[in-house]
């Protein structure tokens, strides 16, 4: 209940907040365990790491976790491939990249899985990690690669035959923003990054802020006919049902929702809760069955748009169908009960760390207009964001801070990042997709969702992952092969 | 006294620490105005900076000194070369940098110096700065870079005709080290470094520690016969003097000292100030008479051997030599009534504040070993320095800190950076001396002391730093060049 209130709070305020935040959080919402009967085979470690790397007044520290697999190692010098972890369990994205698990197998490499600090057990303050502003201070994308370099040192200082090992960073989403800041900051300590969907240009006023929400969009336009057009004529079908009493109580009803609607309040939680649905099935949108964030079937928004197809119907008639659709996202197995409308972000401490980054760091300027997308028009409100953010955590949050350290476009003298990205996937459009140099590579994915080339292998793969994923071990091969010649 | 004490306690523990940080405090110590008569022409901002860029807890801001020059500037586009402050006054950088001021004229650049956080007046938290170890928190080399890119970022979006303009990072000594460092870490935000005798391998194990106490011995040795067998034999009969009460007075009475020593620990003070005076001496051992540290003639340690040409003196005759020796460097002016051994470290938050820097990142491994220099032997105690730090500042040094951060040796991927060092400067020791690709280019200066290349033109100057500058200024233009050309 506190956590729905905080969702419900931060939505009276910020709909494109919680639309782009809670986005990004439902990468690891889901804590189901890798879907292949062959799960992967790792050793669990914990490194002793400053909580503060960047100050020594206070000279704490916390146990980092880490995953290590060296079953294809070969040793002596043999390379490193390094999974930059992001906001949640490091086991949960340890077994859903299978693509470093065939890696390692081809370039006989050592797979090491980092979690970021303050999720999953790497808790600085254990239970208190998230008590306060105070405890979650520490909580920012430069500890968290200040705890990658040090552990990688550690690494090569401790793992006999590691020492010269060239290492490679890799990473998914804001674990991919972290593999291509990585090498940025520290390439003495990686000879190059896989930045999967990684959107390290959603930020300040980089891109505009309504590209997103357009490749939602576009995803269920594609997906069949009258699809889109449906979602978008559902906002106001649901404004007007809220209306009345009555209208709340059929809403509830015919969603199945576990906790009925009560006022206008939960009719907009309502709204945020399915425009979530359609941006998490951007992300998902897979060419096979696949449990990422839920069990789905082979391209799900084909399938949900199957009940979408009339945007003409009667409200009603209309939301019914909305129902199916977004059935087919929470109960494609058929288990359901009811449905939570505070599910999408369950309680792990993911979701809590990922609103804080976003009220700090990661402030991804994100809108809608309602003609160019199918959500209900909402500018980005920096002011009321920052008031939200503010009331939430204490916190104020720094907008053109990323830009500052990171540099924003101007990364051309940096070298050895491919960007990988698939068309599907709303994040690409803070993506690099053209190539910058020789060394700044773009990958284009364009039947690709969320980082599909992290993914295992899957017959189903369309030929434009395959060649990315051949085009990546290439690189990655090209790496390795000058950093042992010394260049 | 209090100061005195503090240095007195830390010598009782480690000789070695007072040397190499008081050595580097040095570079700042004096106040004193630049001493040509066209003192150069700037105006002084101030800008609003976070007191923490890594950290959101406490959102608070202060106000950061900086100092601007464009007399020489086209506007349009023109380069901008960035002074990035050391531990001082940024005033007192600016009167001593007339390389700057000379490349400014040629280049048609605009000049900025800005003032390193907790010095001079540019004081995070007030006359409170340093009060405690939670103010000091934020006293680091990595908030301070953040600073200069914030700055860097403000200034071009104000200064109008200063949005494209290529900025290149100038800095001596421990500025150099920073506006190395700026460079590899923003890369995005200067297109190059002139880093002059920065020791940025002074850490770790990455050079012996005994090299920078080598080279100060080496330069006496070579002014004058005799000179570095006189200060080697001199330890030894003052410990004799400092034996006895009447030796005591002796040795007070000798040096003209303003407080006379009452104890052994006092002779211990005495030591560590000839030391640092040797130190200093070295660094300042320019071609012409000049005011940086103290009021020097040409050559200064040639003028101060000439006290020193017979080792086998008896004590007291070689001691009465010692005083005339360090006259020379205290007394040139001939004002001076009596020496001040507390004054190498005179009484400015300069030296509070690299006393911190030194007992939290900048830990420089240093030692002596009687044979191969002219000190007293001291090995190099990492434990007993770390528990000075702790007693006196409440935090505890990471000596591995700076190389994991900044690469140590490993720093081949950057690029544009040209490390100028002078063979007589004891702070070669730590500098990069050999070209490390085409791009990361090794200026050498063998007749050059301390940042010899950064100081105003003179007609003394050797041959070798006058093609060190043309070098640089060459360099400069192909990188404002390239940039423009957006390579």
């Amino acid at each position: 209940m506190a956590k729905l209130c905080r969702w419900c709070w931060l939505l009276l305020a910020s709909v494109c907040f919680i639309l782009s935040g809670s986005a990004f959080n439902s990468i690891h919402v889901s804590r189901r365990s890798y879907s292949s009967v062959d799960a992967p085979a790792y050793r669990t470690y914990y490194f002793t790491q400053q909580i503060d790397h960047f100050g020594f007044d206070q000279d704490l520290t916390f146990q980092q976790r880490y995953l290590v697999s060296d079953s294809h190692w070969a040793g002596d010098g043999g390379p490193m491939l390094f999974y930059t972890g992001n906001e949640g369990d490091i086991a949960w994205f340890c077994n859903n990249t299978g693509f470093m698990w065939e890696v390692a197998e081809e370039l006989k490499a050592i797979l090491v899985f980092a979690e970021h600090r303050y999720y999953g057990e790497s808790l600085p303050f254990g239970d208190q990690s998230y008590s306060d502003s105070k405890h979650l201070n520490y909580l920012t994308s430069e500890q968290a690669l200040a705890d990658f370099a040090v552990l990688i040192r550690h690494l090569k200082g401790s793992i006999p035959g590691a020492q010269d090992s060239p290492v490679i960073a890799i990473g998914g989403s804001y674990g991919g923003m972290l593999a291509a800041w990585f090498r940025m900051k520290y390439p003495d300590i990686v000879v190059g990054a896989l930045a999967a969907s990684a959107p390290i240009w959603q930020f300040e006023q980089i891109v505009p802020c309504n590209t997103f929400y357009g490749i939602v969009t576009n995803d269920f336009r594609k997906s069949g006919p009258g699809c889109a057009e449906s979602i978008l004529t559902s906002w106001e079908a649901i404004n007007r049902l809220s209306s009345t009493d009555k209208g709340l109580f059929w809403l509830s009803t015919a969603f199945h929702l576990c906790s009925p609607l009560k006022t206008k309040e939960d009719a907009r939680v309502l709204k945020a809760w399915l425009s979530e649905t359609w941006v998490n099935l951007a992300m998902v949108d897979y060419p096979y069955a696949a449990d990422f964030l839920q069990p789905l079937p082979a391209w799900p928004i084909q399938v949900v748009c199957k009940y979408l197809q009339d945007p003409g119907l009667p409200d009603m008639e209309l939301l019914k169908q909305i129902f199916q659709a977004a059935n087919v996202y929470y109960n494609f197995s058929g288990d359901t009960q009811c449905l939570n409308i505070s599910q999408t972000a369950t309680e792990n401490l993911g979701d809590l760390g990922w609103s804080y980054q976003a009220c700090t760091e990661m402030v991804m300027p994100m809108c809608t207009d309602g003609v160019n997308d199918m959500f209900e028009p909402q500018r980005w409100d920096f002011e009321a964001y920052s008031e939200d953010c503010f009331k939430q955590w204490g916190v104020r949050p720094r907008p053109s801070w990323i830009t500052s350290i990171y540099g924003g476009k101007n990364i051309s003298s940096h070298s050895n990042i491919l960007f990988s990205n698939g068309d599907l996937d709303p994040w690409s459009s803070g993506g690099v997709s053209c190539n910058i140099s020789d060394t700044l590579v773009a990958v284009k994915i364009p039947e690709g969702a969320h980082h599909l080339d992290l993914r295992y292998s899957n017959a189903r793969d369309p030929p434009s992952v395959q060649r990315a994923r051949r085009l990546e071990v290439q690189y990655m091969k090209d790496w390795i092969g000058k950093s042992r010649a010394g260049h």
